[in-house]
């Protein structure tokens, strides 16, 4: 068989050839501990500071305000709970459509949840409503993973700071921060945290071509978090463990690529993404297309195939060379309906009919167009 | 320069080059998230629980008792605070030479430290009255780190035994649990779960020629731990995050050639202990080798200077080609002297003039050699 037309990018990504070859010299050659003293190991250290710094200036902040942690999801815990357990009496707002690694740290705090329209963006006056005095956290991802919805981060940034306006009239000194989880928005949007107003922000490397269980959480100056993993206390006391050096190189170099490219790539997939959904409408009939028109990031389509078995259609199209997903990845193999497709009203019979596909670097026009060849032959015989 | 001869391999080591070559595969190829549900997807979490089942395997235990994590440093962390949130009003019990990822999570709650000789080796009777009915986890590194002394745990394992007994006679249901980090014993012990009698074990990738950030907690069945991170519920709800399929991958591969070598390559480098204390005392006047003279891993010597600066030391050794750590590198970049070295009755003056040399696969005679001489010249000029 041909090589398998692959649509799960939002799920992984293949390692970009530069990632690993900029990673290679750091398995077993300067394989040094950036503890060590000696020269090689402060070398080391230096090396691992530079690809912090490269991150850094992609986020327009300072190198000692990004941390590397094991992934996007260590790095969404060390975010909300850091916050919340020192502010144990206060609330965090989540909207209900964050990842997992948000959602399930965050209901262990009293928690509100941010109502969403239909389409699936945060409906911002619900938004307001919800802070209180007691509010000290608010965390809206940049793009959701499932539906591909873009959320008006700058517009919440706009409400917090207002916030923060009223307390310091008032005379309260209680803090509030917003956390942005930007895992599925790091390929195709600008970063830059005083451009998003975000005070915390989290970055996956397994979901930009680079290393797996790779991230970093970005912790403006000032703000004092409690770490999760505790011991030797490397990076400056938040999150201790030999650092994974090979693996962070590699995601500084996977940053810098995806952000050199994104709007390019942007620009590129959004045609693409226009020309899968177009083509579905015109030839399998009845679908519905989730999300938002407006604003939707370039490489989600979310489609409900009314009448369809979403697992049996997935593995009818894997049989036939082409991967998409059944909800989400990320949600190890439940058999549950995702929480993203029921916070905006869709049935479960509905979710049970629908695929998430998403495009990457390596999806081209004819991809799209075998797809839909493929999808108009299994629903319409 | 030529190569410099490193001797800090309890520090760090070298990725195995089998290693790194099975992991390559796992990059840009079998790239594919371990949730996913085509084919492909299915495949990679196959593939992952076959590494799984490898360390199980060198562990005496079931694949389902095994929980990857990003290093030892989590794995301990997993254990003892895994352990202590479900029972957190009892006592936890360590050794007070246990690396920080223990310790640290230990004295959150409520602890007692067990006395140690000089030599660095537990003391059993203090073990024994230390132990008291509210006591749920007692947790005694394998090999230290620092001094490489070896902690007899199958006598801990017996005594905790025997008082589970006492509990059961007496009606008590309370729980008493035995947790090893074994991070520095992999490369030369036998780990089989029940011959040690351990009931949690940690291992760790990146002191033994696998990748850093990579380690496994054995956990043995029907102790229920909670996790640290949360979200997705991968490694079967213990610890959430997209796996590092690569890494866990080679992690198996690294304990394997760690495993099927350790007896060969414990020898080998015992022999070497021995040549390089022995030329030690005979080439330099009055040194104090620290640790044990029979429970002493192979790898690892503890060496004190008196009246050297061992940063100064350790700085002219690196300048002239040879690498050695002032203490542990464990704990980033320190000033304080070691809590080991003060639990075993080092004065602050005397653990300043300690260096830790250690070897690894790499070491040859004469590395040993040339060091004592280089060393010789330093010291006696």
């Amino acid at each position: 068989m041909k090589n398998p037309i692959y649509l799960d990018y939002a799920a992984a990504t293949p390692m970009d050839p530069q990632v690993v070859k900029t990673m290679r010299p750091y398995f077993s050659e300067k394989f040094y501990n950036p503890s060590a003293t000696y020269l090689a190991g402060r070398a080391i250290h230096g090396e691992l500071n530079s690809a912090r710094a490269t991150i850094a200036r992609w986020l327009g902040v300072r190198p000692a305000e990004v941390y590397f942690t094991a992934g996007a999801t260590e790095a969404n815990n060390l975010a909300i709970s850091g916050i919340m357990r020192r502010f144990p009496d206060s609330e965090v707002l989540v909207s209900p459509i964050e990842h997992l690694s948000v959602l399930v740290p965050a209901t262990q705090f009293t928690c509100k949840k941010i109502a969403v329209t239909a389409e699936g963006i945060i409906n911002l006056e619900d938004l307001r409503k919800k802070i209180n005095g007691n509010t000290v956290l608010v965390s809206v991802m940049l793009v959701n993973n499932e539906l591909g919805t873009i959320q008006p981060i700058r517009e919440v940034a706009k409400i917090i700071g207002s916030i923060r306006q009223e307390r310091l009239k008032s005379g309260s000194k209680h803090p509030i921060y917003l956390h942005t989880d930007a895992a599925q928005a790091t390929n195709y949007m600008d970063l830059h945290a005083a451009r998003l107003g975000v005070d915390l922000l989290s970055i996956n490397g397994g979901k930009i071509y680079g290393p797996k269980q790779t991230g970093a959480l970005y912790v403006k100056a000032g703000i004092n978090i409690l770490p999760i993993i505790l011991g030797g206390g490397q990076e400056r006391n938040l999150r201790s463990g030999t650092e994974n050096v090979a693996g962070f190189i590699g995601l500084a170099k996977a940053m810098d690529i995806a952000q050199k490219s994104r709007e390019k790539e942007s620009n590129r997939l959004n045609s693409l993404l226009k020309l899968l959904i177009l083509e579905l409408k015109k030839n399998v009939p009845d679908i519905q297309v989730n999300g938002s028109d407006k604003h939707q990031a370039p490489h989600i389509a979310h489609v409900t195939f009314p009448g369809t078995d979403n697992e049996r259609l997935m593995m009818e199209l894997d049989e036939n060379g082409v991967q998409v997903a059944v909800g989400s990845a990320c949600s190890a193999a439940k058999t549950e309906p995702s929480h993203v497709l029921a916070a905006i009203g869709i049935t479960d019979e509905l979710a049970r009919a629908s695929l998430r596909i998403s495009l990457g670097r390596q999806t081209k026009a004819k991809d799209i167009t075998a797809t839909i060849k493929l999808l108009k032959r299994l629903l319409t015989r």
